[in-house]
């Protein structure tokens, strides 16, 4: 038959980014271009046991359809874990668990987004939220993301508009691509704006558990609460094939929100939210999480040690925690063009474009630190460059 | 915050029936309200079984990140079990892994859905559907469904106009609510009209595995193969919890649907997918399936025999499988009203008006067969009949 499309999907194409994953699977290249959390992690032990007891137990719905809200339980113990953190109130009524946080993207893009609506997000910003919201054709306005997190002049400016946006996207901790944070005082100012121009927050935070130097800031969410959708997800830090994800709302969100997820697929994995519950009933989280970290940590000091023997006049970011660490190039050089001879070399990235509405700037990459050990950093960043040297 | 919301979610409200169920939730209720399978049959050793051995293999990556369109051997037992059971060649490269078949029709509409679209829907039509697909604001014609099918006639006027639907949805097998089936006479007519009108189908068929009189039917997806989306699930047959549906399309969806699926939720929780895979592997799933068959056969017949016995004149639909039957009350009984006095009487049923896309026919009812024993089926149709007889 005649194909046909929706208005929204006619342009669509594939993922850059996939791409280009598929081209770093070749098991000669050393790839820093992946996103994934390291598999030497995963506690496959401890999940068989909660798997087994859980299953064992035939009255606990485990494998029947389930509340679309999520297990209550697992969202008891999150909204636990916000007063322990961060000493935040929150009820877990306002907690919504979703299948992955990539989902509580579609989600509110779909409940609160219409086509042409203006949409701030941080430059560069996170790809997947840039994907997941294009679907609903907002009007991305891109705010620069500094060393201390948004670009408050910018995001004045913006704000000034009579028809401003009235939603913003953030990842305020070690973001993705670049591993910059906000800083306290940047997110105190941030909130400020959100309250005075009544502005509603997507505060992404999948990695601020990760932090392997200086101290954990609030949350943004804390500081506005009404103003606020936190995203939370447990795939950096347990175990990301679960698809195990939440949202944490304001009240004016929660019953829309909840309508959207279950036209979207009724519920997430009941079993699964009944074995991680399990899981982090039976064991500590935090010992967990610290040795993720320490680990992580040590490989980015691997990585910058080896930028700066490698790559001399680089510049780089210094992320205080999560995956991720971005490479500013000299001007003239192009991410893309340096992607093709880099991976004949055997390293692999992901060039910045992508990751910018406004897709002029090209002499940037993103590197993720987190899946490779010390000794293959080092030789990964001494192909790298070799790479820029033949460049320049 | 002053709230706000997209203007497609402007107006939704909570679905009447988690309203309907949470009610029928008291235990002295006999509820044919739920749509749930009967738990007696969730396979919790063997699940129990598969869960250990994936997770014992520390190299299968069950637990990391996985492919958007699923678990590669899940897909060719799917596309197997097609070619046994139909003599249908497909590939499993036209099969998507979704989180239930429910997020199927979510991603249906983001890539084929304009605001406006006429979009064609059997009547009384499955809620779930009209729900997901609402959210991209299609223009619903209803088609009734007759005891073999799609009305034609109807069918043909729609498509007689000039800017007809380019899209009909239906459940081919044992429909929720109605339990009717197309017969293979109106299954080829629907094919013709499909490739004749340029029209794509989403031929939705949970329950076909669950026949228990008759012969199974190709679906219409062999007839017209380039004009079907067909959806399937696990939810009916082996666990609903997982949340594992498909679907098969055509060449040409193939791409744009991975892409939506991607943007919504990355992929479907692949832990599970290898549970399953590894449970269909080691277990005889037609075995399985021929178990349920029996008893919901049962039941439906308890049922059958029941309605006879205490509501005389009341007509009903006598499904060939699945878990519905449907009551068509007196006209000037008005279900809605007839829900309020049966809960006060301690059995529940959901009333037929949301079904319907013009919603002026009031006097029907869907029971679900398939969550109570033959003694409880009998005595709550009794309570039923006596509900019936103090409203007319």
């Amino acid at each position: 038959m005649q194909p046909f499309f929706a208005q929204r999907f006619a342009k669509v194409e594939p993922s850059f980014i996939r791409e280009i994953l598929k081209v770093a699977m070749n098991p000669d290249v050393i790839s820093f271009a992946g996103g994934l959390p390291n598999p030497a992690f995963f506690p496959h032990e401890q999940l068989a046991v909660a798997s087994t007891k859980v299953l064992q137990n035939h009255s606990n719905g485990a494998l029947q359809y389930a509340a679309t809200e999520g297990f209550a339980p697992l969202r008891q113990y999150i909204a636990d874990r916000y007063f322990k953190q961060y000493g935040m109130q929150v009820s877990p009524d306002n907690i919504l668990i979703t299948n992955g946080s990539q989902q509580a993207l579609d989600l509110l893009g779909k409940v609160l987004v219409n086509e042409g609506d203006n949409l701030i997000i941080e430059e560069p910003g996170y790809l997947g939220a840039i994907q997941a919201l294009s679907v609903y054709q907002p009007n991305f306005q891109g705010v620069a993301l500094n060393d201390d997190g948004l670009d408050l002049a910018e995001l004045d400016t913006l704000l000034a508009e009579p028809n401003h946006a009235r939603m913003l996207y953030g990842v305020t901790n070690f973001q993705n691509p670049t591993g910059l944070s906000y800083s306290l005082e940047n997110r105190q100012a941030v909130a400020e704006r959100l309250i005075k121009h009544d502005v509603l927050m997507i505060e992404d935070n999948p990695y601020g558990e990760l932090r392997f130097e200086g101290e954990h800031l609030p949350p943004i969410a804390k500081l506005a609460p009404d103003n606020v959708v936190l995203l939370g997800s447990f795939s950096k830090v347990v175990v990301p094939s679960f698809r195990l994800g939440w949202m944490l709302m304001p009240d004016w969100l929660c019953q829309k929100v909840t309508i959207a997820k279950q036209a979207s697929d009724l519920h997430t994995n009941g079993f699964v939210q009944q074995v991680l519950h399990s899981y982090l009933q039976e064991n500590d989280l935090d010992e967990h999480i610290e040795r993720i970290r320490t680990v992580y940590g040590r490989q980015k000091v691997a990585m910058e040690n080896a930028l700066l023997k490698y790559c001399p006049g680089i510049e780089f970011t210094r992320p205080e925690g999560g995956m991720f660490l971005w490479l500013k190039l000299p001007q003239h050089i192009n991410a893309m063009e340096l992607f093709d001879v880099a991976i004949k070399e055997n390293v692999a990235f992901v060039p910045g474009q992508p990751f910018y509405v406004r897709p002029d700037i090209l002499n940037t990459a993103r590197l993720s630190y987190a899946g490779a050990d010390e000794a293959t950093i080092e030789e990964g960043i001494k192909r790298l460059g070799r790479v820029i040297s033949q460049v320049l």
